[in-house]
């Protein structure tokens, strides 16, 4: 057993700071575990008693009789430190501190979570300011959360972790209210040594455990996490996470769009598709969905036959469906004669979906033979029963009779019952048949489980084995020349391309004369913009000057000086002269970096997609650029993708160029590492199909060679 | 009193086919009349039965000894129309069919109905097929629904309209379960006579109603369910309206794109806009939202101050209020003293939001003082109490400070109460402060009050006097010169024209020396296109050709006869040549006609915003084309708006223009009705303020001079 196996199923528990009075915080933990019927040993520490109902209590951890695989420490912040360093001298496997007084309060926290951290040594710390954790499994609580005031477990297939302890007493209460069955609940709160990770880890491996569920505040260890996430996703355990901070604002790059384009929570929207945890969007989407997963049953279509006694609640699971997508087709007409054999002379109406079984709603036989004939029509891919007022005096007639027919087939069945009756509903959902108080509620359920059966690696190539498919990073190139800072326009594309991102062809250009010679040798017309590394909005300030001809580029020189001259206070000093781009679709392509790592965003240009903020995130295996299948997920992830392939009669556009330019530009922000603060191109040229891509502006800002090398190599 | 008042308030109710069995549905109606302790007479009829429950029973309607107010029909299809007559006959107010068998089954059905509103005559008439209605104002139930077996009626200020007889148990059924206050709950089902519009009309004048909830299948009389929502609204009574049919395909036009950007969803959305009806997203938000709404309170502002007891729910109130757009700001240096000044010495975090009274939670002054205090602060707009596992024990004590703390402002406040403990939130609810079980529902409450106070009219101006702000019909043109059928693009944009919208400058030409005449004079190059009433999609044939020199004009039609001919067989035999329209933006102007009314749909043009389907739909006034301020509301309403507003330094485009176009397009459907079955511009450019407009191709369908003048005047 290892340390977290210890933690989470231990055979013996020291209690620190236990009080005699179980209604005190400090009396639950001991209370609990004799409540929920702990097999193991028991060992109240508290100097100032001598037994706590029945149990001998201890002074100290030194005078344990045996070294205990874990000890919850119940002192407050000032003190736990010195009971987690004897628990450590002892040898236990974990502790559990409770305590808050940490981080969460700020620098003295700080230091004394610390503190906490040196004094547990080798051994692993749950917390501090957890509220413990529940092996429901083994009916072990390690806790002191009120929810445990219940008599009986709610124990299942579905581990959860959260990082909020307020959340695990809810996440409990409304599991058991539910009937929804749990095998593990942790709250790793402060994480100052176990985390998310590890526990997503340890659950992979748990024989009790098939979907996990996590409440997200904060991915700590993106690293550790992916790592952890790709194990569960290879042990067929689906992970769903809900996260809040939802609304954060992204951190706002100074200089490109992207920073505020990606967002935090577009980060961690790509780390979670990448890895192929599935978002739950709404808090009871945490414990609907993984109940749904639990079944083990995929979904392998969208069509699904509705069984109603009631024929309002049908329509409302009919439409809400059908919002999600789903469709509820007429039975085919062997189906419809089967179902009208079973009601002869009734008028339900069985040759329509939902499917009305008036009578049989209150006879399990002909319930049992309509669920079965609808899971043996090739029509359909899924059953949703509904439960109304007349099943809700009979929820075991409906969960029994519902449960009965599962063996028969592999395909979904999931149940919708009236809200009023949470009673029915927990019933079926500890029968094994996922219910639903809310329409809504059973398509969320039916998306997952569709999306479970497609599979995270089809739905994102990037996903599970990232790393591998991810290309290494490049030789870096002199960047000497290239000095620190906001790079102006022409050094920006030289950087580009020299990592291999096509660009316009240009010259910086002083005068007139100069900028006549340049046009001469770039076509009929060209491009004449101000040349600045501080003015990165050219355009607002009158400094971009498209389809000049040869001739006219002193005199739209001189109109352009004064223009920006009146903007700006100051005459530019240089300028670019650069080639026409046309016919072709206008892409931007950033790269966005904060805690949970670095993403590349490739958005499609113009004002109406920019207006939309059609972008695509995807975050970069760790110090490698993309894979070029990658690079072709991304630009078919793009709402407006259908523009780069000949929509409306316009040319298709050359896509595979414009993925090897992206795969160029995420070899350099892989290669470049922490050198470079923020890179842009906007816009990439997407020309037709053989003619490639033209990255005509862009910005990029280099920090110095030392803060570069640094953060090149965290680890060092 | 008139018979929609006898029929809900009733002093004296036939009940036609009782049964004496109170299990059966015929037994139901006097049962629960009993139960419920109607105060007027009950009159059972029944032939073979002598008394029911120590009531009187009578053989047939003719020997009651008085008028009933209502007879409630329960006898079956076959036989309803018998009693319905006999009713009718005694000069009742209203009859209540509960049978079904009607329109539902099909055509004999249909016949059935028509018998029944026949034998009614002037009697009103509640369905056939309808479950009946409950009046809980007055404790008086006029329905077979098995939720009625309830002991006490939620009685309180919601006014339930259900289309569906199968949704009205439900309902009644979870407001009962939710604590949520009903004052009338009807179920129109096939509405023979009485409709949604007539119960509106209804509760608008009902003293008990505050709030008005729809549960909506299909409105069959536009023209009057506007009405009575307008009444609704002037009498200061929101109307919720739940609409299911969501996913309904909408009627697809055969040559525009209107119909299928329409829909017959987004026909439904722009009438509930247009007359001020909230629509409910979900099934529960039928409920949630009148629940927040009958409390009478607006939200001036988006500030929500959260008061908590477990940090874990606040937590994710405040997400869900930050997804939805709400702010939840720390206290000011004022609000957050004052409440450190409640709760000296501990360690409640009350300087930060969500405002976490660890201790004051259990202790009901402390809590009525921090709800005061946020109340008070002109930093917060609203309050939402979250009622964790620690409240959920005392809910009295929770309901009661807060209800205490009510008087004190006029500022919202609500509850999140832990979805586990239902009868907590169902004290609240009681006790008026609305409450609610999942944080996404506090953020649609909360925005159902913002949008009340904003008041439906600030929202739209085409609201609530549409007909009064709607330009009138114009004078028909001379329409026998374009025939019927699919015009031509000429043809069609001479009609356009006819009405006031400006097109295009152009030339139908047969040949190629005729169109180098007319583009020498249109410019320096000219648009050349085919001219065909059959090919909509010209491009899609190699039928457009743009830039087009005068002097190239023959070689290019050359070319463009033979591309087309090679894809559709045909070699053209007219062709349009057209002024190139330079530096505009494109939208696209069309109209869609169903059952609910004629639409005008504005969309922005450009591929891009066509892929996000960027439109914006609104209802015609009846017989009126839309007013200037209807016209400039559509434009503003557009996603991509900012795009005709100079964005990223673009000329400002000439909205005034587009506002003109829009009424003079929407006054051409409004004149021409019927006649008109499709029109289409596609695209409008919109050039620089101060240019106008140019339709620049455009379709119309024209029905047969019959057709069009039934279908203008379909009262004649």
């Amino acid at each position: 057993m290892n340390a977290i196996q210890r933690l989470v199923s231990p055979r013996s528990v020291a209690v620190i700071g236990a009080s005699a009075d179980p209604a005190k915080t400090s009396g639950r933990p001991v209370s609990y575990l004799r409540k929920h019927g702990f097999a193991g040993a028991i060992y109240p520490v508290n100097p100032k008693v001598e037994s706590i109902d029945g149990l001998r209590c201890y002074p100290d951890v030194a005078s344990l009789p045996e070294v205990p695989d874990v000890g919850i420490v119940l002192l407050g912040a000032e003190r736990a430190h010195q009971a987690v360093r004897a628990l450590a001298a002892r040898g236990a496997g974990a502790a559990i501190v409770l305590a808050s007084g940490y981080t969460e309060t700020g620098a003295d926290g700080a230091r004394r979570q610390a503190e906490l951290l040196e004094a547990a040594g080798g051994m692993r710390l749950l917390g501090p300011n957890t509220i413990g954790l529940v092996n429901l499994t083994d009916g072990i609580p390690l806790s002191a959360s009120g929810a445990l005031e219940m008599d009986r477990f709610p124990a299942g297939s579905i581990g959860v972790v959260s990082q909020s302890g307020g959340i695990l007493g809810a996440l409990l209460s409304r599991a058991a209210a539910r009937g929804i069955g749990l095998s593990k609940l942790v709250s790793t709160s402060n994480e100052a040594d176990l985390d998310l990770a590890d526990f997503v880890d340890y659950l992979a491996d748990d024989e009790a455990t098939r979907v996990i569920a996590l409440y997200v505040e904060s991915v700590r260890d993106p690293e550790a996490f992916c790592r952890a996430a790709r194990k569960a996703a290879r042990a067929g355990k689906p992970v769903v996470a809900f996260k809040i901070g939802r609304s954060e604002s992204g951190a706002r790059a100074a200089v490109s769009h992207t920073g505020a384009l990606a967002g935090a929570d577009r980060m961690y929207d790509a780390l979670f598709r990448q890895v192929g945890v599935i978002r739950a969007q709404t808090f009871s989407d945490l414990l609907d969905v993984p109940a749904a997963l639990a079944t083990g049953r995929t979904l392998r279509g969208q069509r699904i036959a509705i069984l109603t006694s009631t024929g309002g609640a049908g329509t409302l699971v009919s439409d809400s469906l059908g919002v999600a997508g789903f469709e509820t087709p007429a039975p085919d007409a062997v189906t419809a004669a089967r179902l009208r054999a079973l009601q002869q002379g009734d008028h339900a109406a069985l040759d329509r979906n939902p499917i009305d079984v008036t009578l049989a709603g209150l006879q399990p036989e002909l319930l049992r033979a309509a669920i079965r004939i609808l899971l043996d029509s090739p029509g359909y891919d899924a059953v949703v029963v509904v439960v109304g007022s007349s099943g809700v005096g009979m929820p075991d007639l409906m969960a029994n009779a519902i449960r009965d027919c599962l063996p028969a087939s592999d395909k979904p069945v999931i149940a919708y019952v009236s809200p009023h009756a949470p009673e029915a509903a927990a019933l079926l959902n500890r029968r094994g048949v996922p219910a639903f108080a809310a329409p809504e509620a059973c398509a969320v359920a039916l998306e997952a489980m569709l999306g479970a059966a497609r599979g995270a690696s089809a739905a994102c190539p990037v996903t599970v084995d990232a790393a591998e498919a991810g290309t290494a990073p490049l030789p870096l190139p002199d960047l000497a020349s290239f000095g620190s800072g906001s790079l102006d326009e022409a050094a920006a594309k030289a950087l580009f391309a020299g990592f291999g991102v096509p660009v316009a062809r240009e010259v910086v250009v002083g005068d007139a004369e100069a900028a006549r010679a340049a046009a001469q040798g770039l076509g009929d017309s060209v491009v004449l913009k101000i040349l600045s590394a501080q003015i990165t909005h050219k355009s607002d300030v009158g400094g971009v000057a498209v389809n000049v001809a040869p001739a006219a580029i002193a005199a739209r020189m001189a109109r352009m000086a004064a223009e920006v001259e009146a903007a700006t206070g100051a005459a530019p000093a240089r300028y670019l002269v650069q080639e026409m781009v046309r016919g072709g679709v206008e892409v931007i392509l950033g790269m966005h970096r904060d805690a949970l790592g670095t993403a590349i965003l490739l958005g499609m240009g113009g004002v109406a997609a920019e207006l939309f903020g059609d972008t695509v995130l995807r975050m970069l295996p760790e110090g490698r650029g993309l894979a070029r299948a990658d690079a072709m997920e991304m630009i078919g992830a793009l709402k407006t993708a259908p523009l780069l392939h000949g929509f409306r009669g316009r040319p298709p556009a050359d896509v595979a160029a414009l993925a090897d330019a992206i795969v160029a530009f995420s070899r350099m922000v892989a290669s470049l590492g922490g050198r470079l603060l923020e890179a842009e191109i906007n816009p990439v040229f997407v020309l037709p199909q053989g003619q490639g891509v033209v990255a005509a502006d862009g910005v990029a800002v280099l920090a110095g060679a030392h803060a570069g090398e640094a953060a090149v190599s965290p680890a060092n």
